[in-house]
């Protein structure tokens, strides 16, 4: 996301602290310009559509009031610090973390505060959360979603909140999203581990219900249909991550007469949990882990992982709602960011035995 | 702190979601039974200095008002639903993570929604983040302080907003605060590396304004002298924690002539990068970290750290707040939770050469 990283980096570095009077808005230009609110949009952006004239009445207009577009005055409602509002998913897990940070370095950016929130994967919660957050007036929210029903946002949005879906979709309402390839990065993922000789791959992912989890898992299968292997039923676990299951389904496939000689983690829980398991285990196990983590080139082996860019998710997902504040944005996007493999050494151990 | 864990314990699970209407508090009791407030905070405690027939008359008041003295009802201000404040340093600190969990598990059990936000470590963003969530009409803040001077709350405290500081002191205010013993944990830390030989410790931390690296570079400076051992300039570094700073400061720690044979880590963010210097070395450094971390047990040689409770720490500032919501706290306490070092390999190296 070259374009998007670009424009990051020339916004404006306001230092915290500062509060915003009424400064000009794109209606303001509009207004004075004589001309509709998209003419504006468009000349700001630099899009094709525009006269000569009516660009250059457009840009005498912004001059003559002052007008910025990256002006943290656009995301003011009269008189209150502008602020964002996060709904994330967990707070202990780490991968939220360059995500969380990230998002709020662009609300930084754009003099606006963030505050945070977790729904610990409970969609009741989820909603609570965002609707508690959009009646503290904040200007707009990015939401890890737990449920996958939205439509208790649309009067929110209809009165101006922007909304920003990242990690996962947004469910029955038409909302700007910004995944990760997880379908792709799963399958190729998997089709390393085959490349190195593996037939008996055991899958052992989050809660079905889960998005990230289910595109995970049709990655895996995806991989093993490719390659002419049957998955058996034991080969594949999907529940809730935490230890105890995890280790018990890594425990179960790594057992009896025909054990998997290697494992896909459907994300960094899963896997820390399982790098826990291959470290009491006899056989090597190849392991490929959906998600970097700390440390994982420091284990021995070297963890192989299938990398988001959990940072650049944040980013990208803040960068679309300060536009939308703008009023730039209209039509929501589904934007899907790249994952990459990082061979480290445990996706390339050989099957045992 | 098992009475603090065992209260846990024994606090309501409520569902999200739930919204309190007017529900009789400590207030009305009081009214009713003809006593002081701070009578009824007695009965309700199980505090002494109350007779037999007053506390008949209070406890006959409770049950006559239905009054439940850890009904979610008591943190609301009429209408809304409940919510607390959590001021964090860094997003992306994992150390924070379970801090934050533990806050927000207390505030759920009391039916509260937990709002976040982080101040970067910067003091004014930490005001204005403090100032933010009271203006959003907070019940009460959990704050992890980055600036030293917090009369700015001081309104805010007066208009009822409870406020409990965690992980390092308030500045100019009495307030509330729960800490770990980092002066305690950080001797224990370099006693252990001496106890294994070393004399030539060297001790990298967090810059020396924050409250946390300045009593654990205390608790350094107090095991030598213990030990007899004078400190030479070199051996010691403090300043931010990013790893182009914590490398070079190792790096350099770990030339010339008289290399140190030892390093004290000042906290978790340290730590991780001074493994990774320390993986790159010829000859064995012994190693204690401050904060244990994911994975330190797997890493060759297990990371010995001096471990905080992180999770404990949210969990008894939260706790208080919200017995200050119940009005039942008067006087402001300092509380200090114990560290416990965890052998592991790295801190038992003797020294080389």
């Amino acid at each position: 996301m070259p374009e998007t990283a670009r424009r990051a980096d020339l916004l404006p570095d306001r230092r915290s602290g500062t509060r915003y009077g009424n400064r000009p808005t794109m209606k303001d230009v509009a207004a004075r310009a004589g001309v509709g609110l998209k003419t504006v949009s468009r000349v700001v952006n630099g899009e094709p559509g525009v006269t000569a004239d009516t660009e250059r009445r457009v840009q005498e207009a912004i001059e003559a009031l002052g007008f910025r577009r990256n002006d943290s005055a656009r995301v003011l409602r009269k008189g209150r610090t502008a602020s964002i509002g996060l709904v994330l998913e967990d707070l202990a897990d780490p991968f939220y973390g360059p995500l969380s940070r990230a998002v709020e370095e662009v609300a930084r950016a754009h003099g606006a505060l963030l505050i945070n929130g977790s729904s610990a994967e409970d969609p009741d919660r989820e909603q609570e959360l965002a609707l508690a957050l959009c009646a503290r007036r904040v200007d707009g929210l990015v939401v890890i979603p737990a449920g996958d029903d939205h439509r208790y946002l649309e009067p929110e949005i209809k009165a101006g909140v922007a909304t920003v879906f990242v990690d996962r979709p947004a469910g029955r309402i038409d909302a700007d999203v910004v995944l990760s390839d997880n379908f792709g990065g799963a399958r190729d993922g998997v089709a390393h581990l085959i490349a190195h000789g593996h037939r008996r791959i055991g899958f052992i992912g989050d809660m079905p219900r889960i998005h990230t989890a289910a595109e995970r898992l049709r990655g895996y299968r995806t991989a093993m249909a490719d390659a002419g292997i049957p998955v058996e039923d034991s080969w594949t676990s999907l529940g809730v991550t935490d230890p105890q299951r995890v280790s018990r389904a890594a425990e179960e496939m790594l057992s009896g007469p025909e054990p998997v000689t290697a494992v896909f983690a459907g994300n960094n829980r899963v896997t820390v949990t399982v790098v826990r398991v291959l470290a009491e285990h006899r056989r090597p196990v190849a392991l490929v882990g959906f998600d970097d983590f700390e440390l994982a080139d420091l284990l021995q082996p070297g963890v192989t992982v299938v990398a988001q860019d959990a940072a650049q998710l944040g980013r990208t997902a803040a960068e679309r709602l300060f536009r939308q504040l703008d009023g730039i944005l209209v039509t929501p996007e589904r934007i899907e960011l790249p994952t990459r493999l990082i061979a480290r050494g445990s996706g390339e151990l050989p099957p045992a035995g």
